[in-house]
């Protein structure tokens, strides 16, 4: 074995190891060079070249000819990159000079007029803004998916009753359609968040060159347009140096994935043989490698945690922003690979969460049984005081704490005290009481609005089905 | 010195020496009484009560005598307090159990009807959400503050030249009013997100009660619309659960105060004495104990740092949110000193950098000299390539690369090449070239929209006046 | 009511009102003032200065007359201090200024000769210093406090029996004892690294004057010593710029409070009326102001949700210092409140910790009961197979699945199968399995070191025991 | 240019385009699955389970055949993976997985023996221990080659003098050798805080097996030293539980990386034409896309930024452990990226920033010009009416900014009044107080420890030199 404690660290971590003795042109390169992330731009940078090119053909700042050409030789990158059939260098640093210097190989020096009036920094801008604008509206429809998802299953749980809990307590019986629509006004939120950073975002920053403008006669209104951006921003050094896009993107993302958390985390503990409320099948959960018998829901414990890793993204980006100088510095260069993270870890929570939510056995029997722990409707007893009796609540809250007391000694339910019982409390009670002291009297009480009253669920689900589109 | 040597530990840090000995009440007590800080709420929670206690007597939940004892009643608790008369006690936990205390040793009994329909979970949740909007309308009238201070400034130095700067080195010639009005686009972003997040916010959700609604017949939309809410919240577990609110409050503000210190680390440079951008009075900057000359940008070190400060508390609030299961959840008590210590700060921010762009004097001469260095206007100088001589961008990068080679070479700046010089790297130059080199042309030629030139300012100048209403 | 409506934003919120008309003046001293939470710091700074005034009178650089003046004076300051015959004035910005200010009343122009060959950038890194070394005193002594408690909570419960989980879910039997290890393991890691980074900040900084040293022949190494610092500090532009020993202090906090937060987590989770393993009494739990019946664990959830602000509180001072050039800037102010607030917060949440510990009934037939569900002993199944049968694990692992699978149909346990129906899977196995079926013999086999076994438990107590010392 | 507007939806953001169309599998493989990041654990879990084989052969837990044979596998399976010659299957899940299955088809059933008393809680616990471990090694050997680059350059420029800045504000006289060794401090504490981060880790939770150890009679001692572990873990629960050795290694990373973004900060304001303090070679600058002048010190920014990565790792890490439940929790398979991520941030960072050290030019007569301004001697000014006129310090700082002032206004710095302006201010003054307000004067005067002077330097390099050791 003596040889073995000396080989892990000669062959493990080569990042580290070979570096150490790399020169400093290897350092800077694997420092300096983003193309190992910025590729998945191709898309969004091709697409900003076009625009930016026809519009220097329109303003005659570039002849048709030559622009002409440009076109249809990003047509041609394009094609190759979407076929496999491109070559990256880490040389060549990032996406926009791999596609200008195939450009030029393809076409020649016309190639050189592509970069007129413009900038890497209005460039990199864009192409980021336009791939945010991509991700934020397929994230809107993976939320629209959840919704769905969240509202089915309320529809088709409308009456099915549980213990509403707060610190984890049972305090009083609840729809598990109503429960489900609580996630449901949650990314109904997140979705509104996510149209209106849409809409902020929506400035296009092409034409800003540098950072100071450019004398070159361009029109901006029109690449904004060809490229579906509302308008041009207003100032050209704001334009280089502004990265809020990102920042709400990832804050939005950070809220709605807290919001996963805490759903994930219920299933979590209603997955436990303890509550057992719901069960998943196959498809959500894992096995063991040495306990047989383990159905572990790990879709959901992943969902709960990629939140703290969304969250450190949102952090991480806005330590890098703090105190930068205008215009633009390289740490900018920091806003990809955190929003591509996020972005991708996010698209899988909403995806696996929809998936489960799909995917759970209610089981009713278990909830139900569940309430009857807790005296979950000693609320409803103290509401009949106040209702029937015209007692202060703060009165009734006394004397249901006086049953409460009365029915824990005796060992039953509050529904298990005799009338005679509840009268040595609080003689003016009579037998009416007891028509609100099961869980179903108590949650069709409930109708006040946004209530849990399965009617209220059901009015609900309606007006969340409209709400979606 | 020996004695001295024991004394610290046993006399400072009191905070933890009592509590060794503590007994478990004490402990209690100190960890859960949320009076300290939640008193800041007082207004808010009569507010609120008083709105409920009108809908209950609209409602006949409770009689007009009780109603109009409680109105009266909570209009003096809340003289007292503002009288400085009202005595606080740990002891009752939090402002609504204090309110409610002297309401009942005011008025007696009848104050117990006050807690009919709904709970300490919904009226908190009501209080927060007030007190959040109240901050926002507060924060929307700062950044409009601090807007006006920038355009003014700008417009006041519409044409004043300083480097333009990427990756702190000088780039191109830019205005000091489109630097300012650089900073007017960010706060302008950040209000727009301020007016959405509070559009969002304006949901009441008084009468979700507990978490499951409740049987009484109490009318939801009255007091939404006696609170100016838009209107009730749709679902009463998402009602008591939610905190988005309060964490979109601290996203806008982490990311405003992210702007604040990127203006707060160019005035810490530009006061440097290698720059001498801009000189800061007495009144904005401090001195020193120890050496007399010192003039210390202190205010604006401040402004910087507290970006972090509440980058902070955002990450708390979304990590206390995290994994929470519904409903109500104590942890979700943490939200309140997070969100009212960022408030200060982000009100301190904001005043105080209104302040400094008022105070600051703009030194024209200092800027102007700084940007005799470092070849400022070579892109102008490509810009004339490419429009008179028609070569392609990249040649013309190229060809001015080679000239600013010959300028470092002959130890001047590209104006003070000869034609001749010029001509053995590009035959084809003219004198014309000349025309472009200068920061004044520079500048004025950057025109398109957006840009730094004078004329542009004077127009975002005009345009920001009108956006700030 | 429509007057109630404009009321709030006009009274409340009075920290943004009044700004808005303050001038400069106030706005200054409101960002720059540290008086209101530096004063905290009172005892360390006249301990630093009469260290410091001792070293300069043995130096001969000020007289045996001043020296005794100033270290008399200095007593009478902190002795009003305490005494609250102390004024504090806002003018006079920090802790320092206000003991000064006060000792040149007392004793006249001497008091000027106390500030020769320091800065105060020295000092407050000196005063700083010594504060936190004196919370983490504290703090070891609190965590000694959590251990203990632990510790005899494990012994009592060293062969409680109760499920072991993975995912939460049932995976092996486990004894209370041995969980309550677990803590104790992790809380010594934490004293540990408080140990390591106590012994990291233990240099003094005194006599590092503003950031280059001082001319005047001072003796760092007697004011080290004096202090009880190792020895001084051995680069002076060092010695002003760091706040090291901050961060780190918040990263040891950080890390421990994510281990009461995980305690704090399972007592929510145990304390529900689904799993019911341990209740709290009153003394740690609260009622409800609409539901007469609960009892929550509010002081577990604040626990778990005051490592949020924690971290926050670590991440706020990470991002304040990321960036800042040497020496001392302003900026660095901003550490005091954050490593106070998490000071406080996590002594709250220690002390709160051990009383719970202390507190809580462990409900043993709940726990054993609950380990009847999830075929919990079929680890020791497949151990069996391989052991008698030496089957190897993996094959082991596949006949205990179709075991499993079997009683599943059966819904029974796995000791409910017959033996007859256990061969039908695998021929070979004997009677003999039935001895590895019950969660007694299960944990009374994992003997292996670290095991849970009770005599493994009872022996790592033991150990324990002497580790905590 | 119409059909532009709706090409890229469809075609970018392919992560969230397949996704709404994957079936449940798929989305759980996604989720799931980490063999696409802990592939780089290979040799740890080889190295791991030797270790555990050879135990279990010594201990006749397995046969030697079987022992030997699965030994051997695992060198082949190793070689296969370093030879680039192993296929990678998502559907396998993670690195154990493959590297079993891949042992099973070479040596048969016999590999099923090596899970015997283990399960992957403990594995990938040990195998992420090693590779932390090994990590932290690296770390070591960079931080040392960086601390060598610093005292060289110190060594080099011991005499060099610059404005020592607080606030950015030229405060007294420094040397850069005195400045380099600030930033050697540093980096000495943060190799002391990875050196007792180290020894923490340094125990094997092997044997722990799922979470409750195991009833083979394993020898935890004998495999903690074959993997060169000190000694086992103590409890089996917290073993599985544990990830504070990740944590505590991103702490000291973010407080290190932390350092290195000051000397980044430092680097960039330094590198501009305002300062020009020091110059990097094209090796460590890049040029620009639009300005051929440019010469832009993105290595430095880059360093700058990514300490916020590496917070952002930090955080995210301990979000996810917060209030999970013992014992292993799925969520606890985002330690990897998060640490393997920050870890290659480190290593760039460090080895950039040796590098940029080894490389700049210090200009020591910018340095020395810039020392003119602001009056940089007064505090010498100040000393010397103390220690020669023999006022209190408080008296002499008054004088100093009398004649600070009075310089000022005749437009000369200290040296340039003439001894009667001078003695209009304090008529004590003589012709020797001229001695002390060179810059040369003054930090040769600052002879305390750690203190600037030439003299002080060069005795601290000896000393650095040894520590470095």
């Amino acid at each position: 074995m003596a040889s073995e404690k000396d080989t892990t660290a000669s062959q493990a971590n080569s990042m580290w190891g070979g570096r150490f003795a790399a020169g400093p042109a290897e350092i800077m390169e694997q420092i300096n060079a983003s193309i190992d992330f910025d590729k998945i731009l191709y898309a969004q940078d091709i697409q900003g070249s076009k625009a930016h090119c026809q519009m220097l053909m329109d303003q005659k700042i570039i002849s048709g000819d030559d622009g002409a050409a440009i076109l249809k030789g990003l047509d041609q990158v394009k094609g190759e990159i979407e076929a496999g059939n491109f070559t990256y260098d880490a040389k060549l640093e990032d996406i926009h000079m791999h596609v200008e210097t195939r450009l030029k190989e393809i076409i020649g020096d016309a190639a050189g007029r592509l970069h007129t009036a413009r900038s890497r920094n209005d460039q990199v801008a864009t192409d980021f803004k336009l791939w945010v604008r991509d991700t934020m509206d397929q994230m809107d429809q993976a939320l629209k998916m959840l919704q769905t998802a969240l509202v089915t299953k309320a529809e088709q749980h409308a009456d099915v009753i549980l213990p509403g809990f707060t610190h984890l307590q049972s305090a009083q019986p609840v729809t598990f359609g109503h429960h489900m629509l609580a996630y449901f006004e949650m990314f109904t939120r997140d979705r509104d968040r996510l149209r209106d950073a849409r809409g902020r975002l929506n400035e296009c920053p092409l034409g800003a060159a540098a950072l100071a403008g450019t004398s070159f006669p361009i029109d901006r209104t029109q690449t904004a347009e060809a490229l579906n951006f509302r308008k041009p921003t207003a100032n050209s050094l704001d334009s280089v140096s502004d990265r809020d896009f990102a920042l709400e993107f990832l804050s939005v993302a950070a809220i709605s994935a807290t919001h996963v958390s805490r759903l994930a985390e219920e299933i979590v503990i209603w997955s436990s043989a303890q509550f057992n409320f719901v069960s998943l099948s196959d498809q959500f959960t894992t096995g063991s490698s040495i306990m047989p018998q383990k159905r572990n829901p790990d879709a959901a414990e992943l969902c709960r945690a990629k939140a703290g890793r969304i969250i450190g993204a949102l952090n991480s980006l806005l330590v890098v922003m703090k105190g930068l100088p205008l215009a633009y510095s390289k740490d900018m260069q920091e806003d990809k690979e955190a929003t591509f993270d996020a972005a991708r870890a996010y698209a899988l929570v909403i995806t696996a969460m929809s998936g489960m939510v799909d995917d759970m056995t209610v089981n009713a029997a278990a909830m139900k049984a569940s309430t009857a722990a807790g005296f979950i409707t000693a609320t409803d007893l103290a509401d009949w005081l106040v209702r029937v009796l015209d007692m202060p609540f703060r009165n009734a809250h006394h004397v249901t704490g006086s049953l409460v007391a009365l029915a824990e000694k005796k060992g039953c339910d509050l529904d298990g005290l005799t009338l005679a019982e509840m009268q040595t409390v609080e003689s003016r009670i009579t037998d009416d009481v007891f028509s609100v002291l099961t869980v179903e009297s108590s949650v069709a009480s409930r109708v006040s609005y946004g209530g849990t009253a399965p009617s209220q669920v059901l009015a609900q689900v309606e007006n969340a089905r409209r709400r979606i589109e």
